[in-house]
């Protein structure tokens, strides 16, 4: 283990690779190897920005990843992509982090690029990834880019485990065509429209619509860190217009945020946060899988559904069931 | 038991009051009573209309609540009026649900209003207005409505719990002085400006601003039951105006899901959901209760807010150590 641990701080990109496959892995002598592993790395980790990115299929995700990594290559820096995709189990994990997709950035030797984890839930598929960052960071990686496309809530996932959370829009904003779910756009710190080359006015209109209902339904967010005006930008991925201007926005919500203290507040808060969803999964699991529990569950909940017994009599029923077969 | 239950059923208001007393009170055995109630009643609960209401304090809450309700009594509905107030605890119970501020409404033998209870999370007084909405419906009456102002997650809880929700908003929407929290509007079925009457060209503005954010941000939902024209309106709630059109719109988008089988696939869903959500307090209770584990629990919160342990191997010894002692 300590052997790839040190061979992993030097930097060294397949040790980073294997360090992933065990944290992934589902035996559970690999798992006790990732935790003491992990726990070995902590002191390393921390020291990335942690960026998020998502957006629907067609924005150009992976143009605009492309584009922005060999900018910030060329600014000096070491750039991880990482994915989260609860689908990947049906595609193979094709869809996201492929790298052909991103063909300059992933042939070079400061960039890292990984799929998604390809099977488990999204919140086994978030674990993973969440821990694959620590990796990435005891690598040497200083920006990390957890990328998803916005399937169930994937996006609040990614949302909950970077510094800052990038959303990619398409210039025709107002159009039904492009689907956003509800909330998906008060979770980003940055609206990045993408494209803007092909049709200026329909960008421009795209920007002044979301900045107005930024202004309109993100009063809270929006106060405390930036401007809804410096919140949503323009690029042409295509192109790498606007890609700079773009890192300088990113760069000065960094800096106001931790000159404020808000970027360890929400770290630490992160941190806390996800180990409570692993213990609520964990209590979950114990209590769904104990013996003669699955068939008491199915006969309440069908109690429950058809309106013959309260839900809160039904869980502390179920509860005390639990308690007494433990 | 069953006398109370008599009594509640043909309706008798002292018996309701009684009956809710019962199910927010915290001793074991006014809470095995209280389950024990709740179930001879269940089959005579579900049958009213549920409707949440919010609003930022200062947008006329109680006002439109007795216009409202007022309304209804002259139609020939029962109204029943909740209230979900997690700070009440501080304030007595004073803000919301007071009967003075619905000083007609109080007064009339068809209507029935209750103040938030007086301590609790917001998960518990959740769980006691979800119960004492259950025992209105048993009392016949067949429009609940469940009102909060907006702290913390009471309009998620509210919205949780009943069938349309709807926001109350001043008629200044531009303005950075109503603070809506994240996500909030998107929640809300109707959108009603109150106090029209005041500014009718800012009300006309903030109409236009709300219809079009609500337009580009909550696409899924405003497909499935309503245009986002038909789900902001206005209203002056102190001269009754708007008031019968607003109900009007109430019913339209209740039969449009009755008719899709949308309202009751709802009702089943909140039914399953309530009850996973005291399945997981009550586990997570279990947990922190259970003896040691407080100091272990914040022996490592401490470790993994410093960044000494990962977040999931965390959870994993947490885990561990409660399954070891159980």
């Amino acid at each position: 283990m300590s052997d790839l641990a040190e061979r992993l701080k030097s930097g060294e990109r397949r040790a980073l690779a294997k360090a992933i496959t065990l944290v992934e892995s589902t035996r559970v002598d690999h798992r006790e190897q990732a935790d003491a592993l992990l726990t070995e790395l902590m002191p390393g980790t921390g020291g990335a920005l942690r960026l998020g990115i998502s957006g629907v299929p067609g924005v150009g995700k992976s143009t605009f990843i492309e584009a922005f990594g060999l900018l910030l290559l060329e600014r000096g820096h070491r750039v991880a992509v990482l994915a989260v995709d609860p689908s990947s189990s049906l595609s193979g994990g094709a869809i996201l982090g492929d790298k052909t997709r991103m063909e300059k950035l992933s042939m070079d030797p400061r960039a890292f690029i990984r799929p998604s984890p390809s099977s488990g839930t999204l919140g086994g598929v978030a674990e993973k990834t969440r821990e694959a960052l620590l990796l990435c960071e005891a690598a040497g990686f200083d920006i990390v880019i957890v990328e998803t496309v916005g399937v169930g809530q994937s996006e609040t996932a990614v949302a909950g485990m970077t510094d800052l959370y990038l959303l990619l829009q398409l210039p025709n904003a107002g159009d039904d065509l492009q689907a956003i779910k509800k909330g998906v756009m008060e979770l980003a710190d940055l609206i990045v429209i993408n494209k803007a080359d092909i049709d200026p006015a329909a960008a421009m209109r795209a920007q002044a619509q979301i900045t107005s209902a930024l202004r309109l339904l993100g009063s809270g967010r929006m106060a405390e860190h930036a401007s809804a005006l410096q919140r949503v930008l323009q690029v042409s991925a295509l192109k790498a217009d606007g890609i700079a201007s773009l890192w300088d926005a990113i760069c000065a919500q960094r800096d106001a945020r931790r000159a404020s203290g808000a970027w360890d507040a929400k770290r630490r808060e992160q941190s806390l946060a996800w180990m409570w969803e692993r213990i609520q999964a964990g209590l979950r699991h114990a209590f769904t899988h104990q013996p003669g529990m699955a068939a008491r569950l199915e006969a309440t909940t069908a109690e429950v559904r058809e309106g013959r017994t309260p839900a809160s009599t039904a869980a502390r029923q179920l509860l005390a069931a639990f308690r007494e077969s433990a």
